[in-house]
């Protein structure tokens, strides 16, 4: 039997010819934890270290539909050991932050952007569809509850991270049709403290990350597990963090994209990042520093440049040899990656073949346009700034 | 702080400098189920549509070791939304099966081989290392306790399902320290019922399953998710399973490795499979039929087979041209696919870009050599007949 339409966007059970119920904000069911944790110190707030009070929580079911979303306290999930999420990598994730403005309201970054990322990566894996303007209502609304869990001190915010896994529960090789989507959330100061020196990379192709046709492109798990061993190698080699090559081809840094500056001829510079060609995940701190970089100078001045600097913005591929050939002729001012745990960081050391590119030390961190892209996304975040419509105010 | 490893073989915590419990089969506990479930049908015996009265749980803390063995009821298990599975695609898992003899004997079918492939697969996504042996035990006991649920028909078996999962409860992106290794199982007839015109494959380059510096050749879990949407692709085009292609190279099909049959000038046979360049599942099966073919006709004669008939075993990329040349050609005798749910099953179809490869039809299913395979296999699986160390007693 098929699946009936009725002309209406009303999914139905195709077996029972029933309407499947959608997901839903208006239905959300709250319940609050009885005693709340204490706020964990400055030094504690660590991406992952420490949980808020409670969760959201909403199922789909393929005999029913979307279930009553629920805000609960955060605990355990109990799943089928045969769930597809157990056994074949069935699960997708944002990343994302809640901000405190000066005016003391919680604030999203282009949380759409993280609602619409979430929808193709479910789709990617053949999970049940949802309205993604729903999660984002449901989402608001958890944020609102657990405000007084996002830090106020400057470059700290309340990391959020939305997660769907496929709980079919039979180890039967074929889609997930039953799904749990949940948002948890951790307090969180800068990601990388490594002051001056920047992050150091180690640049490896096998194991590659991704590949053409591959899933790179979209935010799952099974793109990360498969790159634990790799970062074990690379720490104890010294290094912080995975340089993902494709061939000669430059990826992903870690878990982050990545940007070279260049010093041109003619004294202006090009700033390059590798294109979206499905490999690389399309972060939105990368977007948003493409066009904070190609709206400098004539849409606004990003801070600590001057109009006087002229910056190229470049998607195209960049190998080894050519960031080498730039290194040795002294025109690679800078790289930088971009990423929501991290925002923008400044790449200190690449190791490649035995041997490391030593960038260009810049006093206080990174280098201009690094801190230039930091600054000015952080006052648009922490809502200091307003940028189109990039801080959305959850309330 | 380094970890101390005072010379011995004892894995020690590296904060704590304590040592750490090893996987230890000895210190099984065993909570029985009160009520046992009543076995299904022979038409309900279908791989993860029912499982058995009980599983087997031992599960690793970084703090101690590996916690005492536990069979016990089958039932969820109790996972931090934060946990590395449900993030990172953080599992590996193996599939294998227990027969029964004439004898009444429960027997498993190479399991040494399973066990090895499952340490590897755990050291590929960094986690935690295990006396593999010390688990095969504890199989082997859980195959004694739910030796009733092996069913007595032929081609019927318990499909048993190993998995380990990492269990680290926070979603910073980094190797699971903590995991949970169990192993559930479900009863099973054939995998495919499909009769005479045997199982149909739509060939797909793009999606991708598996790169050169990817994780093709592991049983982990997220090569599988990534699949499922071609696999419904494929369903909805008419086609049961998706033959992989890299590029223009045969990989895998569906779940399963694949074979071509092609008749040569002299009139011998060539038997060709694609060789294990990390992009491909070393599959056992692939491996048993690997060793049967190469032992034809001077260690054995394949049933059905008489030594007349000469077979040459090639381990070799096959192109989608090839294929298509041999097939031309009339050349192409038999395709058939080889794993342990469906043990060797014969292609009837393949659709490539538009146009279908319709393989010659043999009377009674298969041709003579995947028949061959799947009575010699099927003989020694339920110990009819002794190859070598095959097949294993659990007693």
């Amino acid at each position: 039997m098929n699946g009936v339409t009725n002309g209406s966007a009303v999914e139905h059970n195709a077996q029972l010819n029933v309407p499947l119920t959608p997901l839903d904000s208006s239905k959300l069911r709250i319940t609050l934890a009885n005693t709340l944790k204490a706020l964990p110190p400055p030094e504690d707030q660590v991406i992952g270290k420490n949980y808020t009070d409670h969760m959201l929580v909403v199922t789909f079911d393929p005999a029913k539909g979307w279930s009553d979303p629920e805000i609960k306290p955060y605990g355990p999930l109990s799943i089928d050991p045969a769930c597809s999420v157990l056994q074949y990598g069935t699960s997708c994730f944002e990343g994302m932050k809640a901000y405190l403005g000066p005016d003391g309201k919680a604030r999203l970054f282009r949380p759409e952007q993280n609602m619409a990322r979430l929808k193709r990566s479910a789709d990617r894996l053949a999970l049940p569809s949802f309205n993604e303007l729903e999660v984002l209502k449901l989402l608001k609304r958890l944020v609102a509850i657990e405000r007084h869990w996002i830090p106020a001190l400057p470059g700290h915010s309340l990391y959020i991270r939305p997660t769907i896994i496929g709980t079919r529960p039979s180890i039967g090789v074929s889609a997930s049709d039953h799904t749990i989507l949940y948002i948890i959330m951790s307090p969180t100061g800068p990601y990388f403290r490594t002051g001056d020196e920047g992050i150091s990379l180690l640049a490896l192709g096998d194991p590659a990350r991704s590949w053409p046709g591959g899933i790179g492109g979209h935010k799952v798990g099974p793109n990360y597990s498969p790159g634990f061993k790799s970062l074990e190698q690379a720490r104890e080699l010294g290094y912080q963090q995975v340089l993902w090559l494709i061939g000669e081809k430059i990826s992903e840094a870690g878990i982050m994209n990545i940007f070279a500056v260049v010093k041109r001829d003619d004294g202006e510079y090009d700033v390059i990042t590798p294109p979206l060609d499905g490999t690389i995940l399309p972060g939105i701190t990368r977007q948003s520093a493409i066009e904070l970089v190609s709206a400098h100078p004539v849409r606004t001045i990003l801070p600590g440049l001057d109009d006087s600097i002229r910056l190229h913005l470049h998607e195209q591929d960049i190998t080894m040899t050519q960031l080498k050939a730039w290194f040795t002729e002294g025109r690679l001012t800078e790289i930088f990656v971009t990423g929501t745990a991290a925002l923008v960081g400044h790449i200190g050391r690449i190791g490649f073949k035995g041997e490391d590119i030593m960038l260009t030390r810049h006093e206080g961190g990174g280098g201009p346009v690094a801190r230039a892209l930091y600054e000015s996304i952080t006052a648009i975040q922490e809502g200091r700034e307003v940028w189109e419509d990039w801080s959305v105010l959850c309330e």
